[in-house]
Order: structure tokens, then sequence, then C-alpha cells
């Protein structure tokens, strides 16, 4: 962005491009900070079940891990890349992809390799993080230990170098306080930010850690308390809530507004995946925040812009102003308050990534 | 529809295109039996404030009225057609429009003109509501008997010919049970089947007044009872949801599986509408029905197409078999799930309405 601000105060222009908005509002591109696109597989029949009363524990995940492990890489481009454009439609312009639907090193690598063809051959900012602490593979149920020790040991050393930053998914049934400790500090020592998956299904003690480890994030903090917010807010941890998932699992949602009160910056991503949260537009988590989660729209664009790039250590991003990049979404609407008062539909009438136009 | 069935007892296909649909989900074009949707204006100003904690009372109703009776027929056409565009987009092939932001005989016939006009110009079967009974209009609230008079003695016969029902909204603050009863028993009499606006704001009444006639549906139900229930299902009356609104408004969702439960036929609509539901999409209407409403997919998607139907007396619409109109939608997913899977996402590849392509 060379320039932002009154027209009258412009400087000349040159030769580029012009839009005529015809008083639609313009905001930053949508950063959508927490993601688990690159998947294969299909979990409708799973949430069919929950809207008839079967509770949800996390337990899905091996069956996306399942067919990912058997998609072929390009496979998983393709259906990747498909969400991405849709994205892209809907006016996201910066997304974090995480691992963990490998949960072996070969997969895993697999998935950082996909992240990364997607970055390169589509028009969009993509930050990637290790997921392998996701939950425990199949051929580990009964040995732990070593499914620890084997990312540890192997998996961080290697990928270190490939991804940028490292989450662990902390609930009873997927890893312990001291089990996320353990490979948190790990990666936090090779050089990769913690993000930690805290209090989604139960209070877990997860937003702690995320405060004692100093993590760039905690993300869902549905069951978050007071004391958590206050020490994410002292150790300056971004609140990422995924309002979609909260929805989609009929559970209450996060905290937001406390969370706020208590100083804590929050950022609002759609957690796309295909168990618990399969949204693709920034639009309805927004609206979501608002309804159900009592932000103001001020409150919830915001968090959908500025906060995930806070989320993601991105400095420049999710501001209009003079030096950042040229992302930005003209919503075919008088005012971002349209993103929560028309929820059904996309409003991103044009998105343009680094200056360019990606669709519209 | 010629035929639907096995491929391989299909008739020999004659020279109709070919669409390969290569997986996907096929279901019966939306019906949107209930929506406001020729409108001048913009609420989100108010959709904001009651995020703030204003609460609803209908009062918004007349600065659209006073929008729309400003607004030129030309800019009331255009404005709509762009909804029904996106709706048709969106997998809606037959809705119902109201009339009711004229309040005066003369801004009525434009609204009703410009629903004809749509039905004309677009691809999309269209069926009217005559709502003077909106809401009291600022030029009466003084002398409100003497709307009555003038919906009764001057604007049913002259618009009886022009609407295809007539609807009432049965609420403190709007009209009475006994204003309603006189209103709707005169559009009977005129052969405008009655609708009512019934039990959204809170327990009127509405839904016993249109057992009592024999109303083709009581719509929205926010507080129906089980006793309001029996009476509707007795008397074959359509209960029309409108989850949309419930959730914009921030109220509890009607009571949808009660109402299966006691045998009323549902529908699900999006009651577009500037100030309480401005919804275009039926996929997220689903997706409510589902996730806030308890209903199953098999019965939202039903109460989207077929219940559409019955609530508007289409006896053939709604449903895919030999002789029914061919107004069908091709999901870009493999089952109607998805369209609660994932509420983010518009699932409409491809609309088709009355044989022909609209979209996709």
């Amino acid at each position: 962005i060379s320039y932002a601000g009154p027209e009258a105060d412009a400087p000349h222009q040159g030769s580029s491009s012009r839009i005529e908005c015809e008083g639609r509002a313009v905001i930053p591109g949508f950063v959508d900070a927490h993601t688990h696109l690159v998947f294969a597989g299909d979990r409708s029949d799973e949430f069919a079940r929950r809207l008839m009363g079967v509770p949800y524990t996390g337990g899905g995940i091996l069956s996306t891990v399942a067919a990912t492990r058997a998609a072929s890489e390009d496979d998983l481009f393709r259906q990747s890349a498909e969400r991405i454009r849709r994205m892209l439609a809907a006016g996201t312009t910066t997304l974090e992809v995480k691992t963990g639907y490998g949960l072996d090193l070969a997969t895993e690598k697999k998935l950082l390799r996909v992240a990364h063809r997607l970055a390169e051959e589509l028009q969009v900012t993509i930050k990637t993080t290790f997921l392998g602490a996701h939950t425990f593979p199949e051929e580990f149920l009964s040995d732990r230990d070593s499914y620890l020790d084997l990312i540890v040991d192997e998996m961080l050393p290697a990928l270190a170098p490939e991804a940028d930053f490292c989450d662990v998914f902390v609930e009873e049934g997927a890893f312990s306080l001291d089990q996320g400790r353990r490979i948190l500090q790990t990666a936090i020592d090779l050089g990769m930010p913690a993000r930690v998956h805290a209090e989604q299904l139960s209070h877990s003690g997860g937003a702690l850690l995320a405060a004692e480890l100093g993590a760039m994030s905690a993300d869902h903090l549905d069951w978050a308390t007071i004391d958590d917010a206050d020490a994410l807010a002292a150790a300056g941890v971004c609140g990422v809530l995924t309002p979609g998932a909260s929805y989609s699992l009929r559970h209450p949602q996060a905290p937001g507004k406390m969370l706020l009160d208590r100083g804590v910056t929050i950022a609002l991503a759609t957690d796309c995946n295909p168990g618990t949260s399969y949204f693709e537009s920034m639009g309805l988590v927004i609206s979501l925040a608002c309804v159900l989660m009592d932000l103001t729209v001020e409150q919830a664009v915001y968090a959908a812009t500025r906060g995930g790039a806070i989320a993601l250590g991105l400095d420049d991003h999710g501001l209009i102003r003079t030096g950042a990049p040229g992302d930005l979404v003209i919503l075919d609407a008088p005012s971002e308050t349209h993103l929560a008062y028309r929820p059904a539909t996309n409003l991103a009438w044009k998105t343009i990534q680094g200056g360019s136009l990606v669709t519209g």
C-alpha cells in the first residue's frame, strides 16, 4: 500500500488500474490464523451422528489420518487448493495451515510440502504449523511414550526447518500438560514458536501452559477462565477463537468478551477441518462471533484481520496503512456491519492480495 | 421431470443436454416460503444496536416503509432482482414475496407490481402475499381503527386479484387477534387464503387463529406451545419456521422438533428482510435448523423443499419425481448432509429451474 488516506491528499497516481468502489466498504483481507485445511476424506456422517446426540471426543481425527495417509500428494493439493480458492473468494488473503493428519514423519512432511506448494501456486500468504501432537496415531495407542519420543527426537528436528510453528492439542484423550510442555519446549529450542489447542473440550490447563511458554497463541478457549485470561494477557499470548467449531460441536462459545475485557488480544479463525468445523468463510465466523459470542462488529472484524496477523506474528498484515501489503477485501456492502448482518451471503465483492486482484 | 429413477430403467434420451454430476448430490430446488425481499433502505445500524443490547419490538419496520415509499419502482426492482439472483445462485427456485413495506394502497400495489415483474423477468417461481397488516403506518398511529377500515374496505378488494395470499402480523404493538381475524376473514371471503405471523416475539395467539381460520401457514412460531402445535396439526396448517430471524434477533429458536413430533408439517424459510433476517441462502437456514433447532438433516432439507411447497399450496413442487417441475439443485458435495456440515460455503453447484440451467 503506497498510500492510505483522504483522496484529496493522495499522491499523484501512476499507471496502476483503478477500481470504482461506488460506496462499498474496503477492509483488510481476512487473516485466518487456525486451519487444518490439508486433509482427505469426509466426516459428514460423524457430523450427522452428532446431530443425533453422539458426543465428540476427538476420536474422529484418526479417520481423517487414515484417509490423508492414503491420499496422493497431488490429490491432497488439488482438494486443498479448491478450499483455498473458495476462501480467497470469501476474502481471506492470509492463512495458517496445520499438519496433524499424518502422525508419521513421511506424511507430516507430505502435508508440509502440500502447504508450501499451495503458497507457491496460489495467490495467498500461508504460515505453517507442525501439529504432530494432534492425537496419538493408531499404531502407538498402546505405547504412547514412544510416540512422544518420535515427535521429540525425530519429527521436530526434521521438520523444524519446514514449519513456522509447533502446536499441541492439550486435552484429555489427546496430550497431557506434561507431554505438551515437553514437545513445545523442544520446538521452541529448535526455533519454532509454540501454539496450543487449549480448553476446547474441557478445562485442561492449556492456556496456562501457553502463557508459561510464551506461546504465540492459545486456541479455542471455549472453557477458559478469568485466571486463564489474565495469564494470557500478562504473557502477551493471543487468544485464537473458533466460533465455527463451537457452533458445529453445539458447545457454548468461548468467552470472547471476557477475554477482551481482561486485555487478551483475540483473533478469529475458521478452524477449517473435516471433523468439527468445515468452515471456509470468515464472514460467517464474524457473524457467529457477534451473534453467539457477544462481540461487537468492530471487535470481530479487527479479530478477523489484525488479530489474526498478530496471532501469526505478521507485523504488517491485517491493516490498511502505508507500507502494509496490499491485502484487501472490497465488500459488496456499505459497511463491515453487513458481515454480521447478512451471514448467509458471501459479501467479498473483490479480493486483492499482494496488490493484485485475486477474485471478483 | 420426464423420468426420475434408476439409470437402467430410464427411457431413451432425446436431444436434451447432459450434465455429468460425478458423485454430486441432487436435491429439489429450495422453496423459500416466507420472504419480505422487495424493500429499500438499510437497517444494519439497527442490527448493530441490537448487538449492543437494544431489544427488538418491530418498530424498525417503519424506517423500511419510509425508504420503500420513497424508492422508485425501477430501483426496487433492481435491488430485489439482485437479491433473487443471489438466492438462485444458492439454490432457491421458488419463493414467496410479501408486501408490507408500503402500508398505503399505492405503495402496496407498487410492491406487487415489482414482485410480478421479478417473476416475469427472472427464472424463478414467485407467490405473492399481501401484508398490509405488517404494522400500523406513521399516519395512522393515533387512529388505528381507520387503518383497519382502509385495509378491509379498500386495500383487500383492490389487491385480491393481484396477490395469492393475505398475511397479518399478530403481535403486541402490531395487530391484535380480533384485528387479525377481521382482516383475514375478509381476505378469505375474497378468495385469498390466509397466512399468519404467529408467536414470533411473544405468545400472542396467532397460531390458534391460523388454525381457526384454516390458514395455509402459521409463520415463525418461536413461542409456540404444545397446544398450538396440536391445533395446527389438526387444522392442517403448515408451520413456517425462520431460524435466521431467531438467530439474528438472538431469540430462542422455534420448537421445530416438538412441532414435528406433534404432527405439524413444517417448512423452513429465510424470512429475508432488512430488519430481523437479512438471509438470502437456504443453506445456512438448514444448518441453523439442524445445529440450533435440533432437526435432523433429512427433516431440515425436506422442510426447505417439499415443506415450503406445501406451505405455498404448490402441490407438485419440492419433489424429484416424474411430472414435477424441473427445479433442482446439484450440490458440490456428495450428500445433502454437507448443507448443515459446511454452512459457510454456498454448495449450490448448479441451479436448474423449470428444466433450464439458471446458474453454475
